[in-house]
């Protein structure tokens, strides 16, 4: 083969192996996906509060916010009670990213008008198109701030 | 061109082209570099408080910890004072992630031997190797939980 040759059927191999080697280090489409999912989710329960959308969690849900049990069960009896007595609360989705399996969401949660509500970040783990692990940090947002700008 | 040569040069032309849209789509060399950056920063400045880490803070540091002005050198300046008064003062990096120019950070951050201390997400934002934006939600760990596993 000829050096030309030589070089164009290594531009080849690259162009079939690069983008390979790169998915598999980093699989974005799996993490798009886990997104996706975690956001339509996040959306449909808490902001429709359509308590029917926790089908994607699995049973075996672990829960690491302290005031909630483990599992799917304990976590819809949870906010169906607190749907019911707060049929206002809201959670906008301000930022989200995917990474792995973990979907992190920056979030405003909110409890009807004039609430200031409180910054949240929700974690969770998706393991073949479920989710079956899940995080949060909860904070009051305050009245006032040091800065012009706000939580968000 | 022979087709042969056409079809090699095609080839070429991906093996150059195909990476590159693969990481315009998400430059996750950029996004370990970025980590990268974040986490040094973060373990020098808040385990080892070393203020002198905050050299790849920018200037114009835009802070939403409500608690925090605006700016690199009110930041330096209320973490001077804060570790003076908290030697004892570590964040413990439990999990982190970077997707485009944000580094989601989760963190166990404590005050000395036995302090339950506080579950912390900071998110940064980083444009050209400088940190330039910061959010966080900050909450206390509870003495009780209603499930078995930590916050973390």
């Amino acid at each position: 083969m000829s050096k030309t040759i030589k070089a164009a059927v290594l531009g080849m191999a690259l162009a079939i192996h690069a983008p390979l080697a790169f998915a598999q280090e980093r699989d974005t489409a799996t993490e798009a996906g886990n997104e996706e999912l975690v956001r339509g989710f996040y959306d449909s329960f808490f902001n429709k509060h359509d308590t029917s959308a926790a089908s994607v969690v699995a049973d075996g849900y672990i829960q690491h916010n302290p005031y909630v049990p483990d599992g799917k069960d304990p976590f819809v009896d949870y906010f169906t009670g607190y749907f019911a007595e707060n049929p206002e609360a809201r959670n906008e989705i301000v930022r989200s990213v995917a990474s792995g399996d973990l979907v992190w969401l920056h979030v405003h949660s909110t409890n009807g008008a004039g609430d200031r509500g409180q910054a949240v970040v929700d974690i969770f783990r998706v393991e073949n198109g479920k989710i079956v692990e899940h995080w949060d940090v909860i904070q009051d947002v305050p009245e006032e701030a040091a800065n012009g700008n706000t939580m968000f």
